[in-house]
């Protein structure tokens, strides 16, 4: 870990980053606002760090018998591609569990390594056990069937205050969630891991034995 | 007011019926959950009571750029007819004002009566002057462009835990918003005409001295 | 208003004292948490200060057949005396309305002034009409029979983290609801009363031009 | 599983169905209504998915000495029999912790497998060692003593929108809290049980590499 | 109003702009986020319209005692200017009521014209008979002392998601709360003026009768 | 255990005590409110009791480059001392994560022993394998700088309606916080270690079969 490689995989990603640092690096290039302010948790475990680009998906309430139930919502799980992160956008609604056992393992053929809903979801028994990351508002045992659909697919949308745009990368973990624009993304992920390296530093010294104070004078990182 | 009419119209329900007592009428019926849960208050005065038949619209939140901007909303404010409610089924979200005066003013032009939003509206000075009540959740200065749109109209809408749906009697004031089902709709309001009528001698009788427990004993009605 | 007199009555307090003074003195004699926390507001307009005696009733949720409906609530209203202000400690239950017009003309009977309902009413168009204050949480169009009910009546209650005995003595206006414990009753309202007249004076002095600090430095008062 | 049995016992339920497949059923059958809204959790562990018949206790708030403190709670808890699950619809209240380890203790000598608690418990490690499930809002470490009380038995109650009406059966589990009403508990369950069959050919399906669209074009479910 | 002025002054924009149109004005510049998210509402009517620019203090929670109460407080409000609209950011804090009367007749000495608090305050009877326009999330009767402090003046803070430099132009009405950046000040003002004038047009064609559609069309204004 | 030992150390109270015990003590003493409302839970494991007494710092929120990040934070930090608590009165404040795996490691190397915060922290996965026990409300990405800090140290300070005074003891665990007054420790220290000894002899009856009710007729315990 000493020098940084020139190309960070997503495996090393994985492997070496995490939410904080990643954010701490976006500070520190400008972007102060790109961590979800929506109440999300891992709700089933599976990766200490979830790391992939965003495939997203538009939802919305309903209260009406939906001609064509699932239609947007199957073509989303049905085009996923390898490492990417289902993003359900449904505005924080409790009208049911819009995310599912099935959709996960039909997901994970085409590669989706997890999913981020800004809703509720249910079925999180076996998706623990399947080792999927599902981060959302809670559970809700209702199907989404004329309660909930997907009215678009691959735009933008918002979660939290935050704009995932289609292929942003996404890092996530049980501090937050935090969205990479794209044209910083070279430029962060590799001031993160340079700051990953100069924090193992400066806890070992704290660890044996220097203060905080001493710490943050010499190494300038908290 | 001493025998019930053969037909009620808008205007007499408006002159004489007031939420609480059609909310009486539906509980005698068996009907206890017609009234929106959702904190919706009239923000712009107008009629002490508004009664009509609902006009829906069901609205999603957005964060990309909508290529029909305003369209299904401006069919919809269109085609408002004599004692239409325009209903906004916008669960609650606090992205945008939703509603204004320009869609007052236009809606107006067919009949309209007044705005059920849940969610949030702007311009609530002008429409105060035009004394046109719209129920909402508060205010919010955005416009909708590219943050919230309708998908859908004439359809059956949920607000507050009640659906409206489309051509439903509408019953709102200071005490809340009540949904009467079509197939009652006669029953209940006949009934809720004559509780008027009962509640008048009782609070007339107690005015002149007689104690609530008496009265309650002797008239039945609380 | 010069000198203090040797007891100020119900209607001298209604004229000269509100509730950020009375709370002020509380202050000073070590009552800090004297204030409701409870978000109630004065729904009717009436007395611009509410000032009276508690006449409390502790409420309960249920959701089946009361085999005895409004019983120990319409003993509550039919033994309010002069002066009393009616305290429905309901937990802030959003489930019915339990204030309306039939009580408020029936405790207005026996001499009661206003009521403080930690939970929701309805009439409130009638009610603003008899100009009698009632602070609550809000509006609910719903009848409390078979949703809520008195449980016990005369009892010290909680509401908003403040303990209501009953007898004390209550100020309430637009900035909030304040109880004066009964054993510094005589020592708070008098210094209030004291507090009110030297404001007077501050105010006065920053009107014709002081600036805040140098006021604050000659009369130790903001 | 290939056949549903005639009978199906609390253990076979416990061994195959979960809450929202349960749900489902009850959607099918027209019920769709029948979750509670609450946000209650298991906060103990224990059984994956709880199945039972409800034990109702109603609680209230209260700020003054209880002459007789306990005394229904008590009763209550000395009457469950096998399979009950104990009910408490305290409204949400985070007055006190009102289910603990020593009613626990007393509860399963009777038989009780579980408690669903619309409020907040404590001595939840000692709950979970037992392996005892409860479902409620969260924790509070005050004794119920002069705080909340149980003020009737075994009649209906209301949680999260939904009725319990004594020995209706109760299906809980991570996904949430679903109630079976008595008049359709055969049709449902059985539809449940079959419902859980296809599921996991449907699963297979996908998990063998068919697509979610032609999987639920071919077996309508999802 | 036809042509636009070269310089608009405070008093042209309290007569003519109000919130919404500014906001709009800033979408189209791409200020997509400058309206305060937080709850806030004028407590205390006065001016229609609240436009000026931006004195800041920045405030604290505190439970203990104070050893210099007031002393930045009284700093900011003697050093209030022209024009100046007072901004406390007290981060929603409902601990006391940090405006009132005094206050408020102090900063109107220097030339105060009203005040944005993102907390509680008290006073509101004799403010509002004042006419100081008093924007806050509600009322608090307790004193600041050894409550709440300011803790800095004149530094950017941060209401509701948008930040307040000092000297930031303020719009502030019924609809909510804008805060214009200074360096797109003049060009947004401008655009607010002409979209005033291009409105009033679109008004008045639907309110002789144009459809919505149509003059959507025809004017591109909704 | 049977017999109450003279001194009761740390180390006898982790393993013997619990929260709600100490809060029944306390409440036995005339202290019904040492229980903090806030919601906090314990996001990182550690000790399944954690008992200590308080560190106090008093945080703000800001907007603004702070000319001296993390001066009073470092020093806070620096200065624990062998079973002190930190406690970090952020407000609930959400805007960054202020306690992280840093500051974990250096305040134990003076013998901090957990972390009450209220507010969000950071850096959790490394705290929970370090096993330190962080009480707060979640979990945020954020770094502090510039946007949280501490303004005070060692001073009373308030937490969900509990002040914590600089050496006030503190038990907390999964049921909640609890603040021991320094004049009252010793007298409620040995009251709880009575208790656990009563409720010991109280469980194993009731799980020897003894109903509930015989056992608080007998015990007076529940």
């Amino acid at each position: 870990m000493s020098s940084t490689p020139q190309i960070i995989t997503f495996n090393q990603m994985r492997e070496s980053l995490y939410a904080a640092v990643v954010s701490d690096a976006l500070d520190a290039a400008g972007y102060r606002s790109q961590s979800c302010a929506a109440p999300l948790t891992n709700l089933t475990g599976g990766a200490s760090v979830l790391v992939g680009r965003a495939k997203t998906t538009l939802w919305e309430d309903l209260d009406h018998e939906d001609p064509e139930p699932y239609k947007l919502e199957l073509k989303a799980v049905d085009s996923c591609q390898a490492d990417d992160i289902f993003i359900a956008a449904a505005h924080g609604s409790n009208r049911s569990g819009v995310w599912g056992e099935l959709l996960t393992t039909a997901s994970r053929n085409g590669g989706c390594v997890g999913a981020i809903v800004d809703g509720f979801v249910r079925d999180t028994a076996p998706m623990s056990q399947m080792k999927f990351p599902v981060f959302a508002r809670g559970t809700n045992v209702y199907d989404s069937l004329h309660r909930q659909r997907v009215t678009a697919i691959d735009i933008p949308v918002e979660i939290g205050g935050v704009t995932f745009n289609p292929g942003d990368l996404i890092i996530a973990d049980a501090d937050g969630i935090v969205v990479v624009p794209q044209k910083v993304e070279e430029e962060v992920i590799r001031a993160a891991w340079e700051k990953v390296h100069a924090e193992n530093i400066t806890r070992d010294a704290i660890r044996d034995g220097m203060s905080a104070t001493d710490a943050y004078n010499k190494y300038g990182i908290l």
